[in-house]
């Protein structure tokens, strides 16, 4: 199977796994409900979910015990974009071409979908039945979620973020804004693929803890860099945004060659993170390039 | 030990360990950390940890297990208050007699912490090692608090109240509305305690359940009673406020003599649900009776 192949497989499946995660909209309370669908099945590249489940088919996992952490953390995700997005954050009106969850529902109803997100994500790693039947292993995928969702995490680095506005940073802040803000997810994801295989081997969950680090830098640098040079059609929300709000990316920090040479880097550094899996990896190693060479 | 010497114990207890589980001031990213700590360690009464010590002690869990559980619940529960005071919801100056979270921290950081508490109760059921060690027990823990949050919980139940403000209620809904809003995660406390027991028999566990339900309706529909009959300084919030805000309230839907004869009932199918629990439960029926009975 190319790689194109699979992961276009990979990306129906967690839609469609995403539709059946998400409470009805028919069912009370409605609004809220119909909020956290608008948020969640809006489109999106849905990386984190496809890293679950290539990291996890690298070990061996079959694919259903994949789907619950596979949605929970595209909820995680979403529901970070809803908040973020507020007008109290970084007020945004588009998001994925259309507009943001509290312009489309109102400011309560976005921050209560946003609450009702994240803890969906936990409900479903605690409940879902296909998972890995190891309970030790499912109370790690929980943890790599929860550790990497809060503020040694996507929380903190947020907070950094918003602390940030308008400030000067030198380079290694900035590394660690992005790699607690979109780094320590990207990573949970990966090692959320691997728990759920059958007593994955320690060396092979270092191996892609590191390759998880890297590729998460580097995606939030390639961010940074389609905030500049990244087309508004394509990417589905703001050129220029960050810039505009004066908040400190790679670019505005170390220069546009800096930025670029370092996200090629941090590629090779996850590349080579792989060596020790063998050709099983090959897919991981594809989707680092994928994520250092899109353009949306 | 009398009741109140047991309850001031635990109360002492789930204080240090709150302060312990708190991210410290020091570390960064400060703000964010400062107003968690803000927003949990402001007093208030600890009604869902006391639930969590009290319901495990019925069934002999040592307290130690019992410590995260409780501090677990009680960070869901500041959450809430956190994002439901925000300027978009309902927009509250003062909770346990001092500033909000966002009036003393700004909006941006208020919504922040309140995702950050939310995630760290998972973070903290995912990593104590103190906590029964039976794998499934621990998932079962993680679980209740789950779903006592989401839409089926305490996030759906807000969801109605932010509907309903203006509007006219039935008994029924009201009903509906306080057990998922505040209901669901007493009875998780209750759950939370049980689960943490070793290997908690199935009637036991289904008893406690029922006595959850009960005084978690009743908890609510006391709240409601004192937002009539209750002093601005011994609540430490605004007296008046649901009525003003024409919020359904259960004395204004069904009257104060149904509203008091209603908890007074509820606490009474309570204290019958313990029976099969015999003497170890005394505690429990003691706290059901504070709870209708409380002046705060």
């Amino acid at each position: 199977m190319t790689f194109r192949s699979r992961l276009a497989k990979h990306l129906a499946r967690v839609e469609a796994v995403l539709e059946t995660v998400l409470p009805p909209e028919g069912r009370a309370p409605e609004r809220l409900h119909a909020a956290m669908r608008y948020a969640v099945l809006g489109g999106g590249k849905r990386v984190r979910p496809l890293l679950v489940y290539l990291a996890g088919e690298v070990l061996g996992a079959p694919l259903e015990r994949l789907d619950a952490p596979a949605a929970a953390v595209e909820l995680i995700h979403a529901y970070s974009l809803v908040h973020d997005d507020l007008p109290a954050m970084d007020d945004d009106d588009l998001r994925r071409g259309r507009p943001t969850c509290h312009r489309a529902f109102g400011e309560a109803t976005a921050i209560l979908a946003g609450d009702a997100l994240q803890v969906l994500a936990f409900e479903l790693l605690t409940t879902d039945s296909k998972m890995v039947s190891d309970d030790h292993q499912r109370m790690a995928i929980a943890r790599e979620l929860a550790t990497a969702s809060g503020t040694a995490g996507m929380a903190g680095g947020q907070a950094i973020d918003l602390s940030a506005q308008g400030r000067q940073m030198d380079v290694d802040t900035l590394e660690t804004m992005h790699s607690l803000k979109t780094g320590a997810l990207i990573r949970a994801s990966v090692l959320m693929g691997a728990w759920s295989a059958d007593k994955p081997p320690p060396e092979a969950v270092w191996a892609l803890s590191e390759f998880g680090s890297a590729i998460g830098l580097a995606f939030q640098i390639q961010d940074d860099i389609l905030d500049v040079e990244g087309d508004t059609d394509t990417l589905g929300k703001t050129v220029g945004a960050d810039s505009a709000r004066q908040k400190p990316t790679y670019p505005s920090v170390a220069g546009m060659e800096a930025a670029k040479g370092r996200a090629a880097e941090l590629c090779e550094i996850a590349i080579a993170a792989l060596s020790a899996l063998g050709s099983p990896a090959y897919p991981l190693r594809d989707m680092a390039r994928y994520i250092v060479h899109r353009e949306s």
